[in-house]
């Protein structure tokens, strides 16, 4: 328990930087805005009606569909931890809000494209997934200036990426957003291996049926609205990935209940395990949608996304976190970050598959330099997020960013007002 | 109390035939899928871009719409159980993707028609809409082994009624479709009467406020996604029919309301009544929403599916069920049968009227025939429901299936680890 | 405590006189309809089939949003006291689907214009926002026979002042219904300074963290679904319009969560605040969102109406409500009043400014006549929903409709058969 003085200090501070720190950022946010567009006076006006409402490359069901289900479903997803509900779904919404706005007009600033149109809106509701999911694996741990700085370094480092991928290895723009789930899930896990441990004894970082129940109701939306997700960028090919996409969904979701089965105790079903589970097929497919010929293929890839999934949730949290030292307290590494993995493997072979029928295997040097390219994307990927969310999880725990005493983990009321009856007691 | 080994017997068998049937299930619809298109290899991308995603004879944001009241709506819509939850959504969930799935490739199979394109899977996810249903009638008595069969044999027996109705009764495919609620709630009805009834004393099967307001919160999605469900498959009528059924729904759910507080012993709404009786109007002009030209035909059905609703709840639960020894967990009979044999009367009367008008009453002989086609179409689906699901009855309790035992009803526990914090107390 | 007599006086007069309300509207409605179009005979279809599912100036999934939005979102968004869920989200729903029925009837008799469209309804359930408002200064303190009258005079107080605004002050339609916010806000408001005040010891009237969550859950599909809200019923305009509205509600939702943790007294969030100014932005905007050049114009109404709302909340609190004696139970005033205000004020500014800098500002008098005409639409419709509101107060607390005793205020027992376990607790 910290002395009086030390709990004044850190509600002064936290009052000081929440507040300071926001309005820092909108004040920038609007100047930029302001500034934005010197030379037209019309900007905004001509370009929204040349996307008119049926002709834009992203309609307005699908961007809602997308907005719905990263303000709301990813919020009540996160809602697992007994104590936290008011966090989880409150802090997801605030960055979101934030990251989209910075988003936007990040890459307004560095591209010099469009000014704010439901594309930039969609590539950066996108975009922020990947801060979403990073949350995920530091939840209940990172307080609210830190998520913050968190959202703004992620989404430049981010950017960076997908530039790199862009530029050096000839990812097309809409699957060079699609990495999110690899950034998003890997940054998360080195970010949090830079946090402090949560005490054993420590009761709060469990889940009650209420919670879960609330974090089911969550994942039936981003499960339903998955097909949107990965369909929203694509260009042509929207209602095959919308389709792919459904297909290994369904798989998944049949596969997480009879995985669960298998691998319980006593035979009964888990609602964490089938929480990951149903999504897996999503995540898989989300690379490899538009290149899926055959209804088959999408059903493996969720299958064994499903598979993936459901067995490293046992392996990983038995083997591989204690020997690492990782900390991952909603599982985004076997909810996001295998299915990613998988993905990305799968993607390499269907490509350098359908190239390979294309020329009938005689071009065998630039199937090679295709393969090469392709994983040298998802490595770069990969190990940016590995390298920069370690930085930034160093970033995070310096002393001016008051990081959370271990004891005031997974607790709302460090943050929140709330009455003494609990939330999921 | 069954004894250890009994109990340990039952876990054993239940993960293995759980994940046994899944896995079993799973790989046929995989190879089903693989060796379905052996002739064409570009068979699923020919067809998916020939339907595309606006000239697409079901829209991408209905499909959408019908896709969440199915898996969203109905999976908390019966969570009424106060110790239920989980499985209610759970069930429902991991039913409605296995048979979406059974259902796109068994139709594949038989009419050699589509491939997978999002008008079958909107097909699919409607008649799943059945086994949602009948799953309301076992609510909390059933384990997933035997939902799992019923789900199979349930889409298989509702196929053969449609296929039946099509070819013999000259009943177009989308209105064969629009079928379920009859089909679903009667084959529910029949298969619950072959359970063993719940010990008069068990305090399991009541709702809670809680699980009521969950309830209530699926209802509502039910609600509002009704229009859609009835128009997703209708041809050039769409618009008519979304507001024929909006208007129906509107008078139900007015009528749900003063019925309520008309039939309660101190005049006070029951939310169980309004939660059934709000979704009547729904259900009674779903045969007949494109054939209806005037509001007041529309708000006259609704008002009188309400009726029939809270009406039938009184009387059903008081004489005739205890009469007939039928079991209705979630009642479904007063919810969607009644109102569906109001809507099969209505659906003949206005068709005849219909006919009728536009010979001025000439060809007598050909407007019985009508008449006699259409009776004919609704006493083949109760029927063939009636008894299919009498039969399915007696297969799900057979010995190899280990139906749950009667102290087991209605919990949680048994399929799901749950801790000891129950869900709604 | 009521003597028994009394309680069964109530009794027996609550539910004659729900059931006797909403019987006879229900009555009128349909007589309505069915003698509303007697000289053609296929009114209702080619009127449907004129208005089909794409070319209609209202779109499908935009309607859809918006009910849902209605129905759902404010259904919930009122759930905020821990014994009043029920009734809450219950007679929410009633209202709706009554008022609806009767704004288009209504609308249909006095304008001759349109029978029942898409439109119709849409403009419908953007009226009927103006009475859930009002509901909201009155939650816990009305009985459902005093809602349902309130419904229905507000309804033709609203459109007598709509009327004035289009007739006399050149508003057009569409920004005519967007006064919907100010008129709901200030009716509410005088309407509750006639009900009797509730004991200050009484408990019932604050949330819990439980009745929070699901007021969370509410707030974000009322967020979600704004920019359609604010663009259903636009003209040409309708891309900008959704643009314009998520970008206030973006700023606004990042200043609601700054300025919580400013305010509060130890520098934590506080939720009933974020609840409020999240969608401040999207009551800001509403009338001016079509007139918006720029991007960081929405923004600043955002941060102004998020500012006003949350300073609102504590001055009004404090200071103003005492000293009128004004009560408002959920907030209505800071939450949809003020921002509407602000709003009402940066649409006079901006069209005067437009028109301005497209005159080159040499019509000074035209310009004066302009910010006239707008800021006396405004002060017209405050005037009306205060006088109106005051009226209808005086009428709902006459003895025949049997207000509610202040003891039983804010309990779903009044009007509900729950069972002892309650709601929120």
């Amino acid at each position: 328990m910290p002395s009086q003085s030390d709990s004044l200090g850190f509600r002064c501070g936290f009052r000081c930087s929440v507040t300071g720190l926001n309005l820092l950022l909108q004040a920038l946010l609007l100047i930029r805005s302001f500034f934005g567009f010197p030379d037209v006076s019309d900007n905004y006006s001509s370009l929204v009606s040349r996307a008119s409402f049926t002709s834009s490359p992203v309609s307005y069901p699908a961007f809602q569909d997308v907005n719905h289900m990263v303000i709301f479903g990813f919020g009540f997803f996160l809602m697992v931890l007994r104590r936290y509900g008011f966090s989880s779904t409150g802090f997801n919404f605030l960055l979101v809000v934030l990251g989209v706005q910075f988003s936007v007009l990040a890459e307004d600033l560095l591209c010099r494209t469009a000014g704010c149109s439901l594309w930039s809106l969609a590539k950066a509701l996108v975009s922020m997934t990947a801060v979403v999911i990073s949350t995920g694996a530091v939840l209940g741990k990172a307080n609210p200036v830190q998520l913050i700085v968190m959202t703004l370094v992620e989404l430049i480092f981010f950017y960076v990426s997908r530039w790199i991928n862009r530029k050096f290895l000839e990812v097309p723009e809409h699957l060079s957003v699609m990495h999110v789930f690899l950034f998003g899930a890997y940054f998360g896990l080195a970010l949090a291996s830079r946090f402090p441990e949560a005490p054993p004894g420590l009761d709060k970082n469990r889940s009650t049926p209420k919670s879960e129940l609330f974090s089911v109701l969550g994942t039936v939306f981003v499960w339903v609205f998955w097909p949107s997700f990965n369909s929203i960028l694509a260009g042509s090919e929207k209602m095959k990935t919308v389709l792919s996409t459904y297909l290994a969904l369904t798989v998944s979701a049949v596969a997480a209940f009879m995985l669960s089965a298998l691998t319980s105790k006593d035979g009964k079903f888990r609602m964490a395990d089938i929480r990951s589970a149903v999504l897996a097929g999503g995540v898989t497919v989300s690379y490899t949608a538009e290149l899926i010929k055959h209804p088959w293929i999408a059903m493996i890839l969720g299958l064994l996304g499903s598979v993936i999934t459901i067995l490293g949730s046992h392996c990983v949290q038995r083997c591989f976190n204690p020997a690492l030292k990782l900390q991952d307290t909603s599982g985004v590494h076997f909810t996001f970050g295998l299915p990613a993995v998988l993905g990305a493997v799968a993607a390499v072979v269907l490509r350098v598959v359908a190239r390979g029928t294309e020329t009938q295997w005689n071009e065998l040097s630039r199937l090679g330099y295709d393969a090469f390219v392709n994983i040298g994307a998802f490595c770069q990927t990969i190990s940016t997020a590995l390298v920069t969310g370690l930085v930034t999880g160093l970033i995070l725990n310096i002393k001016l960013l008051k990081a959370v005493h271990v004891s005031k983990y997974f607790d709302d009321q460090s943050y929140w007002e709330v009455s003494l009856k609990m939330i999921s007691d």
